[in-house]
Formats: structure tokens, sequence, C-alpha cells
């Protein structure tokens, strides 16, 4: 009997304003992962017929065999939800994502659209999840340890995960997950929340996140320096280029816009190339 | 009837320790020249029959239908030639091309192997090269362009164009190149000599080169702010990935070797993952 490679379940969440990087970010793993296919499911609320149509095409074309599955997520369904000052109920779609995924899925890996995929994803699609919510990475970089740390007081988090690149596992955030909980959790710490999904990930479940090596699932990609100094040199551009599975473009500058400047710019700007011909 | 696009014929000329870089550089000319063949000379002395069975077996791997053609050179060939500190006769390769390279070959496109290739070279095919010897791009970087004028002095020269990329009009070079007064010319200058080959080429030829665009055919991959500022902002990263065709990462840094950092690095290391899988 022939091993039957299933396609891999990946997530994203966007508005319009950023079709343009998830085109980019598909590019690049569907380029490093040759041979495989994603079922691409797309939890929105403000896309229209004609921005789906689009991606639905663009991927069509791209002849990988991977598909768009549109979630389309009515905000009426968050009518209890407690909003925050310039914060939607977007927030809650990483969170709450197994209440509006089809049942039969099990597992997830969510992805920001800020992201290069420089290698395959197969590895990460293997790891234990046994017993764990989350699995994500946290940066290791002493300033933004411990300035969410102090932030995130009395929570005790053993450290602070990003929320940029999550292998949710489904099965067990339907039995242990409750929407009430996590409204009733917004409200008690309005005041602390800086950024939301992220903040209440790593308050409410930081003990049920698998860690994952940050080097390999979500490098930040504005700390080369750091990430090649604190491992003795062996983080170097190479080990970069051939091992690092999420390359993230953290923080408020993006290579897709102008005046981007960074390590990864031109790499970036060639996958972009790629996207759009 | 339909058009016959022929092989492109590109030379180079290295040892051993290049050719790394090499295929390097021969990736990145077949990944963004599809459906292209080429017809790689390589002008050499030193390469071993291993040496060059691998080279050959690597290229016919890629399955471009581009093709190796050795051309060994005797040192021998060159007794009359004097020579200069720390440069041997490989220094004459590229004004003597015309020498050892098949007598039906029109025209040539040396190519530095320290170079990246990011679009179509089909352009410069079609350049006009009637009464040139050579096509060549001079670095219009202050500090660079009166330096050389002023060690050149008194040969007037308009510009010192980089010998990196070279357009070589090898039938004109076959009339008006005499091996003997490039000789004689060394002789009478050799105080003046920097680097030999490209010194003679700007010093005894600089009416007879036609000037391409630096941006487009010579990129000097040091000075990304530069070119940025000078073109009023317009030849800023997308510019480069979308419209140069040679990336040349000139000077003693070179991004295949350790401690390499620059603006491109990622990127050629990303051609270098795809040269050596």
């Amino acid at each position: 009997m022939e091993a039957v490679i299933m396609a891999m379940n990946v997530l994203v969440t966007l508005n319009a304003a950023y079709i343009h990087p998830l085109k980019v970010m598909l590019t690049s793993l569907f380029y490093n992962n040759p041979g495989r296919t994603f079922d691409i499911y797309l939890m929105h609320s403000s896309l229209t017929e004609e921005d789906i149509a689009g991606l639905d095409r663009w991927i069509a074309e791209r002849g990988t065999g991977s598909r768009l599955m549109p979630v389309p997520v009515d905000p009426g369904g968050f009518r209890d939800a407690p909003t925050l000052l310039h914060y939607t109920v977007e927030m809650y779609y990483r969170l709450l994502a197994w209440k509006f995924l089809p049942a039969h899925l099990d597992r997830i890996l969510y992805l920001d659209p800020d992201i290069l995929v420089l290698n395959p994803v197969d590895p990460i699609e293997q790891l234990d999840m046994e017993g764990y919510l989350f699995g994500a990475a946290y940066h290791d970089i002493i300033s933004i340890k411990e300035i969410n740390k102090l932030r995130l007081t009395p929570y005790k988090i053993e450290a602070y995960y990003n929320s940029g690149v999550l292998l949710m596992n489904l099965a067990l955030q339907r039995k242990r997950i409750r929407e009430e909980e996590i409204y009733e959790f917004v409200k008690k710490n309005r005041s602390k929340l800086i950024m939301p999904d992220q903040d209440i990930m790593n308050m409410k479940y930081n003990k049920d996140i698998k860690t994952l090596d940050e080097k390999l699932y979500n490098y930040d990609a504005r700390y080369y320096q750091y990430y090649k100094l604190m491992s003795g040199g062996e983080c170097d551009m190479d080990f970069v280029i051939r091992n690092t599975v999420f390359l993230h473009f953290c923080g408020k500058k993006k290579p897709w816009k102008p005046n981007y400047s960074g390590r990864f710019h031109a790499l970036y700007k060639h996958y972009e190339k790629m996207a759009f011909g």
C-alpha cells in the first residue's frame, strides 16, 4: 500500500490590504514545498466576492493542486464579544478558529501573511502536539521578553509567544477553549492588552503552548545579527536560507512597502516578483 | 519560416577556486532565462579533467540544453608576454579571447563568476556593437571614477570601465587588436597597472567601448544606497530585482565566503542553495 500524502491545512485570516503579501507568502510556500498540496483556509469578514474569486484563480493558476477554502465569518456571531479600542472582533479569529473551521480538521497551521516560507513544512506537520493547544515560538530577544513579562504581571508567563505562526491542535481546542471564558478574560484585563489575541494566548494558555524553535519556525527578520551572535555564529545567512522554515517580517516596517530596508529585502522582492511576474 | 533562437555565447575564465561561484552564477542565468540555451565557453589553463567533467555533468543535469565548451589555453602560448608582480598570463585572457575562441564566433558575452543574473539577457544580445570592440559599464561612483582617472594619467579616459561584464565584438577585435601592441603597452606602463586587464582596456581602448547602463548590466552590489539616492529613489530594490540583469559582487568581500554582509546576501544564498541543493 502506498502512503498517501494528504493536503496540508493552512489557515490565514486577512482583509483586502493583505492580499498582496498573502500571495508572496503562498508563492514561497509552494515553491519550497514542491509536490505538496495545501488547503488554504481563509477566514475573513470583509473580502468581496471578487477578492475571493481572484485569489481562487490565482492559486489555481500556480498549478500545484492547492486549493482556497474560504471561511466567511459573520461578525454578528461575536455579538457578546467585548472589543477594545482600535481592535475589532477579528482579534478573536486565531483563538476561536476551531469554531468556524470544518469539524473534521484536527489540526491546522496558522500563518501571518508577512512571512516567507523558505524550506519544507513537513517537520512541523509531524510534531507531536498531544496535550498542547498551540505550537508557537517566542522571540528570545532580551528586551522583548522582559517588557512583556512585566507588562502582563501578575500572570506568570514563562515566555511571550509570537502568534504569527501557530500550529493549532483544533481537536483539543474544541474540548478545552470556551468562548465565554475568553470574553470574560478580556473584560477583566482590558487595560493590559496591547496586542489582544497574542496577549490573551500568552496570559491564558501559556502552559498549553508547545515551544517551537524560533530560528526555524518564526525567525524575526529584524534580528539577524542578534541570532548570529547568540548562536555563536552558527545561525548565519547560510543557516537561515537552508534551515529556517518561516521568516517573519515582524514590526511596523514591511518589505512590500516603500522605504523598507533590511537584510532580507532583496529576497522578499525576489519572491514578490515570482508572485506577480 | 520560424525564427530560430540560437544558443547565446557566454565566456568565463577561471581557476578551480571559482567553480563554486560559477555554478551559482550559471544557476541564476538559467533560472532567469527560461527557454534559452547557452554555450558556456570556459577559458582556463589550470583546471583538471575532473573539474571540467564535473562542470560538464552539472550543466547537463540542469536540463536547460546549455553546454560547456572548454577552451584550454596553453600558458606557453604567452611566451612573449610580460607579466606583472602577482599577475600571471591569465590577465590577458579577456583582451585576447578572440585568439582562442572558434573563428565562427562573432560576439560573446564575458561574465565574471562573482555575478548574479537577475533578469533576461536578451536586450544585451540585441545591442548594436557596430564599430565598438567592447560593451561595458563604468561605475559612476565619484571616488572610484576620480581615483582611476588620476591614476591612469596622462591617458585621457572618459570613464573607467569595469571589466566584469564585457560584450565582446570578436569580429572587430580580430581585425583591430594586436597582441604585440598590448605587450608593448604593458611594458611601457608597468608602474601604473593595478588591475592589469581592466587598466589596459581602459587606457588603450577607452574610445572603442560602448557604454552600458551600469544599473542594468553591472550593478555594483556594494552601492545600493548610492544608486537609490543618485536616481532620486527610482533605482530601489524593486527596480533592481525587476530590471537589473547583472548584479556584480565587486570588491574583496564575497557572498560565498564567511562573514560577508550586505543587502544582497540572502538573495545570493538563495541562488547558492538552488545551485547546490
